[in-house]
């Protein structure tokens, strides 16, 4: 009963075909390959723009060099203060931008407000040399707390991002659970509500280990070739990687996401009905954060079901996240919702 | 009127003479001069203790060097949301600790107190590696909100940030102002009370541009001073800063900030009776902050005051910042009071 | 006819089949699984000895990872001045080193003699702050530019570098060729002569992505792991770059290596048969440096062989270099020694 | 007999009489006040068009932030192998670059040659990502080593890195020598012949600490205000250097600096005649390379003189590094030639 994190599964038998595949022969270094240029054009007709796509290895590294070329080092990246770049990183944005400034919002379930945007903007002046001048605003989609941003939310928000002269960045490691949530395209859910750069993830739902950065506007682009290559990051068979984000297309994401997004509801109603839980955020992908009293919480770690306590216990409770993914088998969803409800069948 | 900051002032006409006095001849560079040397020794009989100090030419290069002599690249300083380090130097300690992270923490009147640092800590697992680490608390003394921290305050912080393994630097451009308000030695003020590192600040207190990075323990130079040569803060001719930080501690430092302490509490008392001023923190250094309606704002700068505003007017008022300094005019501060209560008199 | 460069081939069927193997099921992240853990266990025994080993996805990450964790930002890395990290990874070293220095030096046949390494130390003094520290010595095995060192070799230089005070780097993306040609163990070709830190490649000889930072000494070992995570290198699904190391090491990664070797030496003994061509390193690896008339290199090209040019043209005539790796087809040797040796046979 | 460094003197008394002049009274802070306006407008007319320039307090500063806005992370400063930002400024142009490379090209004299510059240029492939980028040539004016390019040798080189879309940084820390020897004018010293920005030294030539960054196409300012306040060097009271600089380009700087030069070539003469020394280079500006007798250096060190060597001694012989400064005493130089000589007279 594994619900740590979705990256705890492994990968698709149709993505490792697709590494095989390309294993033979000889290709073009460093992302000069056929399948590299492929993936380009086929997240071009996902998105239905021309666009520039770069594959790297880690969300960390999607992020970090995105946020790099977008902000320069005297600039700041306005996000939620639970967002992962912010807070799961270690630091990778203020390395990558040579000590640009993450400044972390608050706001309710993990979702950045314009009431919280425009407050945080009023302190910083422009042009005030003092100041590190807002560059960026990174959203998390779906959001570090298991919850989903409306095209619309993010439509107000980017608005205002650009209006400050800002761009809009979307840490899209869970961009699959979100659009499986909305059921809109891939387009209206991104460049067209406002979002400049997105890092398009894959390796959560069900990749070796492949995302891509994606300029929707390749003006952006900028030196972004050089960073990577600077980092460590442009690796010499490019292929491997890219072949996953090819067969990852290809191959039913959304269904999967929403496979895992069908097993947090499942859970969180499961969940419901349990004496002393509440949950802690409407359940919009794949994670579900419930608050639980600690006697609960051991008894469930007893039964076998992994999980991590988000932030100390206070209180006699903990708040408890519980990530499904792709490949969560279903009977452990509901071993796990049994072994919840089993005191109170004890009691009854 | 200048009340924008105690930096708009000058400098002491002894701290000019000894500038002067040691511009003939020659002398070694670099800092291997006599001058240097025995503001070492000064400094180390102002703390009653052997201690390693080391000039450089303004506030942020003193706070930035020692964060980053203290924090590695994956460390956290943590300091008040407010913290000059952490708003005003345009993300100087992030360049300079190649992108360790600043966690900004709440607290009334510009004070970190136990339970915040507390609260902040738990939030950061030690040794996982996905979260930047606790490395340095920096307080602020007296604070940006002109406030000043007692020694009992400071060891009850320090006490906690050495039991997590962190360093406590203090960032001391304005020691001066707290040092006479809080009528105890150096020592207990500083190392006594758990700080390990200060920046000793004589800028805004009358110098050029001379601030002294102190070393409680010399076993935490480290790097130091390979690090200031590669960030340009070496100064071939140190003499002449350090010259200054002589003159200073030879010349009444203590004094003359305890003169800008009181014209600051003359202007609260005088403030305080005018109908709709409210003071926001109490007056505890050299600085005044104080909310006013918009109307008595545009009067006093009619009026020929100068000074900043703390933040965007909201509610048809605003926070409103007054600095004085070792050389502010008493008549300027009664010239101030006046005028602020003149609508009152009108009135009457 | 791909002579391009060794990463210009796939990878090995075995270690396809050890990644397609761990995909099922759950594994902790972040490297905490047991395939990561073994990895270590048997690079323990192949070196004979206690030692840390970290997988990273490229090469250019393992040197710059293992550079920074040894070498301060006021630090030197001495190398050969034609090394990888000084001309092939656009400044990697100085971005994760956070700005220190490296300086190349000259040497015959891509090796660096422990004469110039003398000199370049004689230049940079000692605890001068105004000079970048020596703090590590790259070398590079097998080099460049396809020779080898031997221990003794290397034990002359490491002997000299911690005399003085510096760490011994070995960049190993082809130690597997080197070793092939030594015949000497792994652990008498670096530890035991006086290496520090490698490099251990595998994606050159045949993996997907993968090498591994061997720390020969766990002291060493420092940052590294935060340096890692806020380089966006440490992945979540690392256990499938460790499947790969794990199936390198198991698969005849010498007797591979020693293939590659051999068409290397057959091309060199093919080439000197050919007017105007003069080997221009000795043939110690998988590379053959061969300077060659322009007209004979346009031929070669035209008839379908594909390589680099190694610096400019000059005096009508080329440096080439010509790489073979562990799946060159022999055929393609022998197709490029026949093109090589035509023309002759037309004039005959 | 101090012939260490031009540094090793103080300060002129108008420069001195310039700075207490300005300390009474109020000013605004952080450069918005008139002296730094009006030094901009003194040196738009000096060089004879519209210039942006800023003050700093170090050398080191103005190279390293300069280069900083030039030079790209993935780019590379092309410079002398000897010049001061490669050899003895610890890294900082690469710190503050965030890690460019400095590419250190021979040169007889200390100055490199447009083959020399081509040759290198051959080497770093334009848009090849693995390649830093060749983004600045820096060029030294009076050269480490005491020689002086023509506006003709500038001109020949700058043309060069514009046609490869580098830009020309001139390091101009001991400009006022160089000029005293050209007889041209500044203009036709600098931006007349292909520089683009400048770092102007005043302090080697007689101010406490004080250089001015030029930027003669305001284009090319960029990000230049928020690098220098992130890095500390954006002092409060930013008059104070300011009026360093105004009273020094009032103050006859070129006359002093024509003085040091002609002591350098009296020195030059004296020493000629002295049995076994050989001077290294032509005697341009206000130092004097020559290369001594071991037993020599010591009598001459023995007999009062201070000097450095420059690099360890080799084969009975030093070379030696006399520097003259604008306020050397004359008969220190007679002095030293006499005591040169007098070995010549004890033997006659």
């Amino acid at each position: 009963m594994n619900f740590l994190s979705d990256n705890a599964y492994g990968a698709w038998p149709e993505i490792l075909a697709a590494v095989v595949r390309c294993a033979d022969g000889t290709a073009p270094s460093y992302g000069a390959d056929d399948v590299t240029g492929r993936v380009k054009q086929r997240l071009g007709l996902l998105f239905e723009r021309p666009l520039e796509a770069f594959p790297v290895i880690s969300g960390t590294a999607a992020n970090a060099l995105a946020l790099a070329t977008l902000c320069p080092p005297h600039g700041a990246v306005l996000c939620h203060a639970e967002a992962h770049i912010a807070v799961d990183e270690c630091g990778a944005p203020e390395f990558y931008t040579h000590g640009a400034k993450l400044i972390g919002l608050e706001g309710e379930n993990g979702k950045i407000t314009p009431a919280g945007l425009a407050a945080a903007l009023s302190h910083l002046l422009k042009g005030f040399v003092h100041h590190a001048q807002p560059a960026v605003l990174s959203l998390t989609q779906s959001t570090e707390l298991g919850t989903v941003y409306t095209p619309a939310e993010i439509t107000a928000l980017a608005d205002l991002a650009h209006a400050n002269g800002m761009k809009v960045h979307l840490d899209g490691a869970r961009f699959a659970n979100a659009l499986a949530t909305l059921n809109t395209s891939p387009a209206a859910a991104t460049w067209a509500a406002g979002v400049d750069v997105m890092s398009f993830g894959a390796t959560k739902n069900g990749a070796l280990g492949a995302e891509a950065v994606v300029f929707f506007d390749p003006d952006d682009v900028g030196d972004f070739e050089y960073r990577r290559k600077k980092a460590g990051h442009l690796i010499s068979k490019m292929r491997f990687v890219s072949a996953q984000l090819e067969a990852y297309l290809d191959g039913g994401w959304l269904a999967r996401a929403a496979h895992a997004n069908a097993l947090a509801r499942r859970l969180a109603e499961g969940l419901q009905s349990v004496e002393g839980a509440v949950l802690a955020h409407p359940v919009e992908a794949n994670a579900v954060f419930v608050s639980l009293p600690d006697g609960l919480v051991r008894r469930l770690k007893d039964g076998g079901a992994q999980f991590y306590l988000w932030g100390p216990p206070a209180g006699g409770r903990s708040l408890v996240r519980l990530v499904t993914s792709f490949a969560t088998p279903e009977a452990d969803v509901e071993r796990l919702v049994a072994l919840a409800n089993s005191e109170k069948m004890h009691r009854g």
